[in-house]
């Protein structure tokens, strides 16, 4: 199976997928500075928290090209700033920030601001990097609680697609495939977005893990018939006290 | 308000509002027989199981001009079965052809055959009239019971498109409205074919009653928050027990 990429760094270009045309087209968009990847966050080409910090880690790398001398901090805030209008609920782009800016400061400070974007990229690429890592320990210790025999069910979608790579909610039903064990999965089709129907089922059929999509109402059902035997979904917040909150769908 | 007319028959011409076409297009579909009523059906141009069976009595006696003489009934029951099948589950095509054979076979009977289109096409007629009469009583009664304050949710669509006009489910909200009572209603979108968002919020809409489209899901959070007063619904099925099955959504 090509491992999924949703976010492709390559020869100083940033390619995304655009995730609006999947599953029926696999097609990449190219982005070019801060505004064309703020742009295409705004557009849901990408969507996922950890892959919307990634990608605009690298639209930051590439902005940087275009930094004053001397002024490389003020022209990266204003970059900063576009790129976290784009999508308010993404933490992950404060935290791309907040990890790159100190990379610029310290470039800036020992008078190296020609080699500002390659730091920034290879920042960018750290953090993709990492969330790979965090991604396949989350499978790892996610797919130990999947013992039980029966249908696994997930809503919306935190896959490979959702991430720098491998998948968060998804990547537990990898890895515990991976593992060998086998089941079903039901996918909500996630309204209204329908992110499980155009995301989440076309990654499980790519592993060849059997999906069955199901509209977000039924879900109720099979719970009452006690078809499910674990949930896992990405958390878009979590509470103090362990409440995890995602869209009703 | 101009009156919602999913069914109209005039000069012999049998029209259906395209349903699939709303709300953007407000277009009629031409039937002249049997044939294309059935396909009509099929293709859910005219849905809900008291519209269909109007259409399908109006379809068979636009077919009955072309009845060979003394083979009226075996060409009546070729034409019913295309109709029956065009739509397994709406009991309303069997009933139109109940109530239609006896007005057939008496008019062969008594050798009067040049008038059975005419006879069978008041027959559907009255079939309407019934309906819409039965749904303005359902709509009286319906409103006594939605005497406590607070939203009204409904499911899918049983509106006037669903009907020979008026509506059930819809019906005892508008017949409520009418009698004076404000309230604002929550229409589930109704997955996947979505009759609550192209077409009960439209009539909704049209009758200037306010109404708020959500996903199906967010249905359980309402009843959680307490915001509904009272669940209005069309029946797919009622058990003897009178348990009533809708659609999941």
């Amino acid at each position: 199976m090509k491992e999924i990429q949703a976010i492709v760094f390559r020869s100083g270009r940033l390619r995304l997928l655009d995730q609006r045309k999947l599953p029926a087209v696999e097609t990449y968009v190219e982005c070019r500075g801060a505004r064309s990847t703020a742009r295409a966050i705004a557009a849901m080409v990408v969507r996922g928290a950890p892959a919307i910090g990634v990608a605009a880690a690298y639209g930051l790398a590439l902005e940087s090209r275009r930094f004053r001398t001397g002024r490389a901090v003020v022209d990266f805030d204003a970059a900063a700033r576009l790129l976290l209008a784009s999508r308010p609920t993404a933490v992950n782009i404060r935290w791309a920030v907040e990890r790159l800016r100190p990379v610029l400061e310290k470039a800036d400070r020992d008078a190296r601001a020609a080699s500002i974007p390659r730091l920034l990229a290879a920042e960018a690429s750290r953090i993709l990097a990492e969330d790979v890592m965090v991604n396949r320990e989350i499978g790892r210790r996610g797919a130990a609680l999947l013992r039980r025999r029966g249908a696994v069910l997930t809503h919306c979608n935190a896959g490979a697609l959702a991430t720098a790579g491998y998948g968060t909610a998804l990547g537990v039903i990898r890895a515990a495939w991976e593992q060998g064990r086998r089941f079903e999965v039901y996918a909500t089709e996630t309204r209204p977005y329908l992110q499980g129907a155009r995301l989440t089922s076309w990654e499980l059929t790519r592993m060849g893990i059997p999906v069955t999509l199901i509209t977000d109402s039924t879900a109720g059902h099979l719970f009452q018939s006690r078809k499910v035997a674990a949930v896992v979904v990405g958390t878009d917040r979590t509470a103090a006290n362990g409440d995890v909150a995602n869209k009703i769908g």
